[in-house]
């Protein structure tokens, strides 16, 4: 009679408020409501009580959510900041969710932390000493430069550059640097528990047609690729940017390298703009993302879309225990056969 | 009571055959046994009759597709050329179908042209004086640099710059050839009956974020908005790329103007690889193809999808008639309101 295992519990999943004065705190209550998150994960929210309260009201989703688990800060007064504006109140709050939910998962408490959108300007007013969400992570871990990656339908795109303009990308393909990022990004997947290869995307249009327009495929990537197989990557390309990202969407490849920013996002983000989530990797347990900012201009009123937000959180669960390295993943050694 | 107008005949489409010895023939078999390319248009094929008998048995479309209406240039025998490899005596027929095709359209016999894949190899083995399509076309037309559009689930995009390495075409995105390809690209759309601003693709991550990585968007992009909007046209922008095609998908523009190959054609390809359509504009004949080449690998085996041609022959129907003058498209000038 074959031992049948115990239900698995649910991932933990810490949810930052974000700004209060955004759309994070009515995206979060509308996400709680949302069946797929309920039965992929158990939830948090860091945030202060009477804005989640005010949220759950405003998107009728009191009675729906039943009591949230909450982590109250009890650090934004409703009555003390305007929605939908700059303050640094709000600054200084977004970032006292982020210390309060990175720390209980360094901790050991939480299986992933999902995040909100902060304002960056806000952030500055309030004197914290971090730009963003990746700097604020990387300091509480102490982890220089994490590793971002983007998910959109089973897409999975890193990036070899981001905010640098395109003429300065172009100039950081070099192989070095693509073989010290493709080790990275294989790290990634592995703790991720994500099997097969990543594609490398070309730079120039069909790969610079053997030269034609553009030397960097020659010159820098296939030399790279070439290091990085050595090195027992499973790694293949370049290709065409125009088929790289449809060939890994429909499960060709288990990630695809994109070489600038606006060429790994414009795949994501035109296949489908609301589901696109952002991870960052390399820290001691995972984040995930919406990838939208504070849209002050429609916050609190009720209009603000939870996909992304659910999106985030279904990441979040999806990896969080692979990563924590709980779980081995299929195929990975034989601990995970069948006997 | 009220005059009821006749039923508008269709409008007749040409379609080239393209290479013998690639998946041309099978797909067109497929697509005229489609019944949405029998809804809008009446085809003509410019082929070689044999062959075309072949592709209709393998593809099981013989008995579906009744007479098909061909144009026998008699030029392809089955028995003379392998099929999957390039060939002189391919290379040369398929120049031919182009030929007659447009020399048919440009007679007023044809409303469009839609093309099946050639192949440029082989047209180079034929000596044949022209590299491929557009260069074909722009000969027999006398139309120099004809200007091509995509056209993806009605997100529609025009290109800066094209064949270039990615460093080639920063230094493209200058003040005066935006200029003048909004011009073109405002005039394209007006012949296709198209209403609505095009937007602009921003060169940098987020528009380079006033300046902080990139200064193209202030310094030649930004002026040529505004140079253009003073000539008339419906521009806006500098919109970050990872949006505007997005935007562009869901009504917002009419059209997209990428700032170099990749990033339109991403857009295009990513949202859906098989419905991609180019449209040569700027001929005195519209001429649309499907965005995929001979596909030696898979030709003849009964397995090449039909979809892209299909897509190609409905982009000529909807638009050979505004194109040719023949419609005035709703809501411009007074003759198209009804009384």
């Amino acid at each position: 009679m074959p031992i049948m295992p115990r239900a698995d519990p649910l991932p933990v999943v810490g949810i930052t408020m974000g700004d209060p004065a955004g759309i994070g705190p009515e995206i979060i209550a509308r996400a709680l409501t949302d069946p797929g998150v309920a039965a992929r994960a158990r939830c948090v929210v860091y945030g202060d009580a009477r804005v989640m309260e005010r949220a759950l009201a405003l998107t009728g989703a009191a009675a729906a959510a039943g009591a949230i688990q909450l982590v109250d800060l009890a650090n934004a007064d409703p009555a003390a900041f305007p929605t939908g504006r700059v303050s640094a109140l709000c600054g200084r709050a977004s970032w006292e969710y982020v210390k309060a939910a990175a720390n209980a998962a360094l901790a050991g408490g939480l299986d992933a932390v999902a995040t909100a959108p902060l304002n960056k300007e806000a952030v500055a007013a309030a004197r914290v000493p971090h730009v963003g969400h990746t700097e604020m992570l990387g300091a509480l871990a102490r982890v220089e430069n994490p590793l971002t990656m983007f998910e959109t339908l089973g897409l999975r795109v890193f990036f070899l550059s981001r905010h640098v303009s395109l003429r300065q990308a172009c100039e950081l393909v070099l192989r070095p640097q693509i073989v010290d990022c493709l080790r990275r990004c294989a790290a990634a997947l592995a703790r991720l528990g994500i099997q097969g290869a990543i594609a490398v995307a070309g730079l120039n249009p069909h790969c610079g047609e053997h030269g034609l327009f553009g030397d960097e495929e020659g010159r820098e990537i296939q030399p790279a690729i070439a290091e990085a197989r050595a090195l027992g990557i499973a790694v293949e390309g370049p290709l065409g940017a125009d088929s790289v990202f449809h060939l890994a969407r429909t499960g060709r490849y288990a990630a695809v390298l994109s070489l600038y920013h606006d060429q790994g996002h414009i795949a994501c983000k035109t296949l489908d703009f609301q589901r696109t989530v952002s991870l960052t990797l390399g820290l001691p347990f995972l984040r995930t993302s919406v990838d939208h900012g504070t849209a002050f201009d429609i916050a609190w009123k009720g209009k603000a879309s939870a996909v992304s937000m659910s999106e985030a959180i279904y990441a979040a669960a999806r990896y969080a225990k692979s990563y924590r390295g709980e779980v081995v993943p299929p195929g990975r050694g034989s601990t995970a056969r069948t006997p």
